[in-house]
C-alpha cells in the first residue's frame, strides 16, 4: 500500500496541482495591487512615496481601484485557504478519486471565475456565483471528512 | 508501523476534526457578513447594489455591524489558519494523545467563546481571554515541535 | 523507505522548522498590534475601551502606526500562509535537500528582513527587496512543484 501523501497517489497529486494553483492565483493579486499602485501613484506607507514616478505619488488607503483588487486578495485568503485546509484533511479519507477530482476543479475554476468577475465588475450575481460554486465545493469535502471522522 | 497522517492515528483524526471545526467556524463569517449586508443595504462595490432590497441600498466600507464581523473573520484568519500550521506539525512529533486532544480542545471552544464574545460585544476582557486562550494553545505547541525539531 | 511527511525526513524537519518560525513571526503582530493600542489608548471595538488606561482611550480605524502594524500583519498573511501551501506539497517532490533548505531559509530572513524595514520604515526599496525575495523563493516551490506534478 502506497502513502496517502504521496506522488504516488494520484487523489493528492491532483489535490496539489489545483492548491497550488490556486495559490499561486491569489499570490498573483500582491502583483496586481503593486502594478495599479504605481500606476496611478498611490501608495499605503509614506516612505513609498518614493517608488512613485513623478511628484504627484500620494498615500491614500481609499482609491477605489486598488481597494477592490485589495478586497479581491482578501476574499481569495478568505476561501482558498480553507480549501487547502479541508482539502488537504479530505485526502486522507480516501474519496473516490473522479470526484474528488470534480471538487477541486470546481472550486479552481470558480475562484478564477470569482476573480474575473471582481476585477471587471460584471453585473451580480455574476461573482456572487463564482463565491458560491467555491464555497459549495469546500463546505462538500467538509461534510465527507466529518462523515469519515465520525464513523 | 500505521502512518502519522492518516485515519488509523487518532491523534490526526482528532486534529482533523477540530481543525475542520475551526475552519468551517471561520467560513460562517462570510455568510453572516453577506446577511448583515443584506438586511442592511449596505454593500463594497458599487455593481453589488443590484443585490439589495429596495433603492436605499448603497456603497459604505464602514458600516459598524458589518465591519465588526469582517474584525471577527479576519481575526480567525490569524489565529485559525496559524493553528492548522502549527498543529499540523506538531501531529508529526507524536505527542502524548490526551495531551494534544485537550490542545486541539482548547483552541476550539475558545475560538467559538471569542466569536460570541466579539458579535454580543460582551464587556472585556472576555473576547481577549478567548483571544488568549486560543493563542497560548497555538504557541504551546509550537513550543513542543521546536523541541522535537531542535533535539 | 521512510515516510516523507516524518520527523525522519530531513527535508521534512527543515521545512517545520521554518514554516513554525514563519508562523509564529506572524503571530507575533498581534502582540505588536495589542501592545501600540494600549500604548495609545487607541481601540477597535467600543467595550475594549474599558481595557484602556485613562479616559482619553478612544475608538478608531486610522492610527498610523497601529494601522501600520495591521499592513504587516496582513502581508504576512498574504504570504507567509502560500509558502506553507506550497512548501509542504515541495516537500512531497523529494528535492535535493540543499536546495530545499536554501529555499526555507531565504523565505524566513526575507520575511525578517521585511517586517523590520516595515516598522522602522526605512528607505523604499528596502521593504520591496525583502517581499520580493520572499515571494521568488515560494514561486520557485511551485515551479519545482507543478514540474514534479506534469512529468
Amino acid at each position: 500500500m502506497s502513502a496517502i501523501y504521496s506522488l504516488t497517489n494520484p487523489i493528492f497529486t491532483n489535490f496539489a496541482f489545483y492548491a497550488a494553483a490556486s495559490t499561486i492565483k491569489m499570490m498573483a493579486m500582491s502583483l496586481l495591487t503593486s502594478r495599479q499602485r504605481l500606476a496611478k501613484n498611490i501608495f499605503a506607507n509614506p516612505e513609498d512615496i518614493a517608488l512613485g514616478s513623478n511628484k504627484e505619488a500620494k498615500v491614500t488607503l481609499s482609491d477605489p481601484d486598488v481597494e477592490r483588487i485589495r478586497r479581491n486578495h482578501l476574499n481569495d485568503i478568505e476561501n482558498i485557504l480553507p480549501f487547502f485546509v479541508i482539502g488537504a484533511l479530505y485526502v486522507a479519507t480516501n474519496p473516490t478519486p473522479v470526484v474528488a477530482l470534480w471538487h477541486f476543479r470546481v472550486f479552481f475554476f470558480s475562484r478564477i471565475f470569482h476573480t474575473i468577475a471582481y476585477q471587471l465588475a460584471l453585473p451580480q450575481p455574476s461573482r456572487s456565483l463564482g463565491f458560491t460554486a467555491g464555497y459549495v465545493a469546500t463546505i462538500s469535502m467538509a461534510v465527507q471528512l466529518f462523515r469519515a471522522l465520525l464513523k
